[in-house]
């Protein structure tokens, strides 16, 4: 079987399960787990950011930021496609009793100029704009890049408005990959990040915040409160150790191997308007034949799992457990539908 | 000054204040205010609906509607210009702790088929959709009124899909005197209605949520955390079963004078798209020679209040205590303008 | 009907009801409503506090106090006895999600040394202590009144240790007319006061919350999204302003109507332990002969409705309904039974 | 080092270390970590119960339970000293918006007598009593387990009022081996049931939740929206798995060793009441030359790390890392001191 559905299914290699084995343990509720430590440590420096939070999911990081930015009754401003709104359950509103400002992006990534236009005035009819969001890659627009000019356009609409900036980082690897970016350029940038060690990089599981000391000692208490404390979860942070010093470079294979599986459904008349792949994701519209559900069923005879996102939308994601042969293999199957 | 800003700011008549004056009086928070008991009995009957609550605002009859119906991590599907969402200070997300699924209606008239295609399926990523919420009138649609006929085909939805279904019928009488229709009709069709006695009717405070005797129980706790049960609130009860007697059948005054100023905007070079008028409310675009804020500042140096609701957009709004005399006057200054 | 169930159950008097016929009125969410701004300006001057805000009741403005001086997550320190936790329906965990910290005061009294005791340390496992809540008279404790010399030692904790300090006084007039206090003193004395003008002071509704300029800023937003922010509500206003200027100095026959009702019940073998009658309530045990319920159906069939507000104790309640020759049949009674 | 601050810091063992590193993996948020699977089903069929989830903490399998039990604006009964109420951040009210009513219980332990008089009655000013909620062991009773005769006296109370049943089996094992009871008793008492693999059981990291399916079908959305969903998880579930298979039986040591030193304590001048030494916890009064501080200290000097939980109480937990000849060098410096 050849799983699509996400790069989030990728299982430990050999060398990083040797890594979970070994890696010294402690209670990081105590803060005495060296692992862990090490890893917030590591992340931070990485990104020149002043401090880091190992949590269990970037559901976690992400909604730990929005409360740690808002307080009830105030409004954040992102994407209407963006992770936040789309799939964490609801998050906003449920821990943050936040509203949303939801912005008609281009594939999942919006502008300066939108942001400005979507600040509510001070009226007591309207909640209170705190909080401006991105994700970078963006999952719903196909793995998208921001333009870092944008992004930069972006901080300082909110830097002369008084609105906090959060990255929903989830595959910022991929981003960084893609366009010849540095961490240090996100970590001055953003207040808050989120990475995601369980995707693209390949941990089995995990995300990590980052932000000032400040920021991070209220996030442990948001952390807490959730039941996102764990104890000794070093074996899992060794892993997001050993993905940042092995499985960054590689990102670029998952990239190619999108593009040619990309090229080879361009060619079929079941395929609609395929989304720009600029990273590990393959959004394209089904049109004629099938439907979406159809092709993906037909795929699965095939061996192949893929996801569709919505009755004309199929998703493919590459990743680390995707190898050379296994994009041949899909490339046939694709020319042979 | 003649004032369109709004039909909230309505003062009452001498007959309104002498019933508030000789109103019998009790404490309601042990149910024993006569009037408030009246005034709920009253409306309760004229929609069929089994009970009723007297509440401070329409903000609160709606906030209480949508907690009673939900639980935090529910999901709210209503139209993207409603009230609820665009003027109730995110208490959706503050109080409920519910997100939204905002929909592009027709001039803030949602269908049958969009509630459909905006129902989440069963998936932990996703919050759950409880509640359709509709606006009749919908104020920032002009005014609009929606057919019966779609009304009736998203009750149907809703049952099919075990959806809870609020109306925000803030003016609710006047699409009932405008499009000749009964509160009877309304009643059968929703689990709840808000009905404000302080726009259109005339009355200076309150509004009435309407429902089954189970959800208005329920309605009583909610008003009580939000602090909104008042003591001997019957002289504001008692006006607005003076307004319900007195005060429905002239609203058809106010849609014809609102008629009269939009046919006389229609002749100038600054307007715009005119929404369509079919009850109080005119919302137009401003082009050519003014912004909306030069030309409601020209109108004021005319001694007529109107609002810009957006950098292109006027809101102009007969009431009560507007005059056809006034209406005359307005409609000589515009054509002079 | 002789009714001492609360001092909440007065009906406006004859002057009261002119003062609210003839109360000048606009809408108030426009900030219009003369009579309220009025109200707002004399007895925000009265404390001298720099502003307040009317609400439609005392519930309202503590729970607004609360929400303002705090987050999620944050405890609020107060007695084990006070309205806040014990009457608002649970509102400090809905409204503001926050802890509760309660304190075995005496009769609904807490001191200096107990806020100490009681401040949690910067722990992630625990919330962060952030208000400390004192209620005068407390209504628990009978009508208890604070020593001023405590207030000002539990002040001095709060700045001393950051905490927010809010007065539930929802029957200070009570207290500053038995203590021959004055409002300037509270003012100074506390960020936040909440005064109800429909307990002793006889109004029909309302209640206004006073504090710094920036404070009611909030408690605006937070009034709204409550929605407690009501239209015309002059006339209420106008009760609260004619309530202040002749119900005060009354209170003192309120007091003395207790002591007498007191003095009478301690002479009875049905009476247990009576909390001392320091202002204008009595709560007694009862014991032998009667259980709480007992004793009260023996009131109401003299026409006279007391509260058994537990199984062995009950609550009198003297207010400006309540006649001297009220008092006495009241005592006649007590003596006969 | 001999580390008695808590029985969560212990690392695992050689044999756990090697089941981690085999566990097959899969992604849990599909359903498909075959190890977490195994490990529902394994703990689930060990108590009757119908199913269950695993996730961080006990933190969030409580607050989920609650979540799940609970509306905003319900009430929670509990011990004063509970878990729940002292060490979860005031996620009761943060994560539920639910008020507490807590209980003096006997180290921790309440009674169905207690339950019956906390409940509220049906009244606007009273949150709803919904949730009655136990910690067997209690951790601040000094590790006090429940006469299960209590347990099934409050079950009744429970379900003669319409109340949840929760139990915070944190260190549940502990009670089951020290009481010679089965798990299958407390899955027919409870209706979700928290159990935690990192306390004496001596997992690194987790908890599971027990309940009936459409309970846990509802966790699984809580456990979401907190961000509790992990991916490749497995491996902390094979260490749950091993501790269940290899780690219940060996508790009666842990107890015994508690016991002794105890026993040691019990001869010192320093040492006020201990509490019934009933499982693996010790927590005493210090008096006369040390406070508890001093006296920590001391022991610290020794290599050995107790914690002061107050400023005149030291809590002792033995566990797994702790062996005979560590308890016997314990005993020594108590003697010495």
């Amino acid at each position: 079987m050849i799983d699509y559905r996400s790069d989030t299914i990728t299982r430990p290699t050999a060398g990083m399960l040797t890594a979970m084995h070994d890696a010294p343990l402690g209670d990081d509720v105590f803060g005495e787990d060296p692992t862990i430590n090490a890893l917030e440590e590591k992340i931070s420096t990485l990104f020149g950011m002043e401090a880091a939070i190992f949590c269990p999911s970037g559901t976690m990081t992400n909604q730990i930021a929005i409360k740690c930015h808002t307080q009830p009754g105030d409004e954040v401003i992102c994407d209407k496609l963006s992770h936040i709104y789309q799939y964490e359950a609801g998050g906003i509103a449920f821990n943050a009793g936040c509203s949303v400002r939801l912005i008609e992006g281009d594939r999942g990534r919006i502008t300066a100029k939108q942001v400005i236009e979507n600040i509510n005035p001070d009226d007591v009819h309207k909640p209170v704009s705190t909080l401006v969001s991105l994700e970078n890659t963006a999952n719903r627009g196909g793995g998208s890049c921001y333009d870092f000019a944008e992004i930069e356009a972006i901080r300082q609409v909110c830097e002369a408005n008084q609105l906090h900036f959060h990255l929903d980082g989830a595959r910022l690897f991929n981003a960084l990959v893609a366009k010849k970016e540095t961490p240090e350029q996100y970590g001055k940038a953003f207040e808050s990040i989120s990475i995601c060690l369980s995707k693209g990089l390949g941990a089995p599981v995990g995300s990590v915040l980052l932000g000032k000391k400040e920021f991070i000692r209220k996030a442990r208490r948001i952390r807490k409160v959730f039941g996102g404390g764990m104890r000794q979860a070093g074996s899992l942070a060794a892993a997001g150790i050993y993905a940042l010093d092995n499985h960054v470079a590689r990102l670029a294979q998952d990239h190619l191997h999108a593009k040619l599986i990309a090229d080879a459904l361009a060619q079929k008349d079941f395929t609609g308007n395929i989304l720009p792949v600029e990273t590990n994701i393959i959004i394209f519209e089904v049109k004629g034949r099938f439907t979406a559900a159809q092709l993906a069923a037909k795929f699965l005879e095939n061996n192949i799992r893929v996801i569709a996102i919505s009755p004309t939308q199929i998703r493919i994601v590459t990743h680390l457990d995707v190898t050379e042969s296994m994009v041949q293999k899909t490339i046939d199957v694709i020319n042979s539908l």
